[in-house]
């Protein structure tokens, strides 16, 4: 592909509860075009879908981690990296207490890729417009500091664009040429979020029209942990 | 932030051969302007620097892994996890034979922070533009199938930025948040250079300008393999 991209953020979708009809919302505060992928943060989504749980003060949100963890894959002080019961590796089973009212915890959403379906299918239906969606979050990995949004739900994308077997700029056949385009898309979206600006939601627009497709991030993106050369 | 975020393939760079002038190249097939974000990948770079090798037909590419690899991290089958001489953790030292002429293999450039600076010092010098430069090549990462694009060097951007201590959108203190945008940066140009094509570079317009400043991806990014829970 050749075009350029555009990325902007959704300014307005304001504090989302439990119950809210996020893909209306979202339609009510963006102009969005058939075609574009829109990105929801995963706060939000957890929050629409009641995944905010109290904190008992006495223990604090040690516990949630713990349940939220199927593997301890590491433990450094207070950090525990896990493998999460969708099988994403993350800090603390992805669980977060920023932008989250004091006293809670926001939990990942149950299924991401069906969340993201959910918006997307009422986007189509109810509203009309066929767009992507991707659910994004905020992880961490080894060997580089700092975080980057990548991935944990996708809708209506093919989230790895196989390159393998086509030809190169020199005619020669390319090598592994998996793109995960699903966490870059989640990338692209988190440079225009901010983390302290309450963005939760951008979208990006001009992608290669090729790759939409279906796809989950789970089945597709996630690694079996016995194909893991670090697990 | 909140203003829009606009990603542009440079259509028309070339061949780039040894001892080609990549910062006057990119500047007469490119519209610049001050603040833009510059991401060149590292093919180019070390086509540019001299780090393609003729391969020995007789042993293939593996020596030459081998010698750029400070590390194994991890080895099966003809796949090795290296550590560079620059502390990257990637397949095969970073060592690509695609895009790349026949019987010859590309190496990382040697010092791809420094590259990074040689560039934007001869836009701003030379051509009195002041963008910053992005170094980006494609890794795998562990528990994620599909390769990204990644920050291997940088020039006039803070690579990670803190928004530690920071308020969220509720008020309360945020948690760690140091992003490492030049990875997301890096991420986002490769949704406009595709694989097949030959756009080694693109154009981020529109970064907020707080991101611009000093930093090195090697000094900043790379993590310390003692801090790292994954060695």
């Amino acid at each position: 592909m050749s075009q350029p991209l555009t990325i902007m953020p959704v300014i307005g979708i304001g504090e989302i509860q439990l119950g809210d009809d996020l893909a209306a919302v979202i339609y009510e505060t963006t102009e969005l075009l058939d075609g574009d992928v829109l990105v929801v943060t995963q706060k939000v989504v957890s929050k629409a879908e009641g995944r905010l749980v109290e904190i008992d003060p006495a223990v604090g949100h040690k516990p949630l981690v713990i349940e939220e963890t199927v593997r301890v894959l590491r433990r450094r002080g207070d950090l525990i990296i896990s493998e999460t019961a969708q099988g994403f590796v993350c800090a603390n089973a992805g669980i977060d207490l920023s932008n989250v009212e004091s006293g809670k915890a926001a939990l990942l959403p149950l299924d991401s890729d069906r969340s993201a379906r959910g918006i997307r299918d009422a986007l189509a239906h109810r509203f009309g417009v066929d767009v992507a969606v991707v659910i994004s979050d905020t992880f961490g990995r080894p060997w580089r500091r700092g975080v980057t949004d990548v991935a944990i739900g996708c809708a209506g994308l093919r989230p790895i664009v196989d390159l393998r077997g086509t030809n190169d700029a020199l005619g020669r056949e390319l090598q592994v040429t998996e793109v995960a385009v699903v966490d870059e898309i989640a990338s692209a979206a988190e440079l225009v979020m901010g983390k302290a600006d309450g963005v939760p939601v951008a979208v990006v627009r001009g992608i290669d029209p090729t790759w939409f497709g279906d796809g989950d991030v789970v089945a597709d993106v996630v690694r079996a942990p016995g194909d893991d050369l670090f697990r």
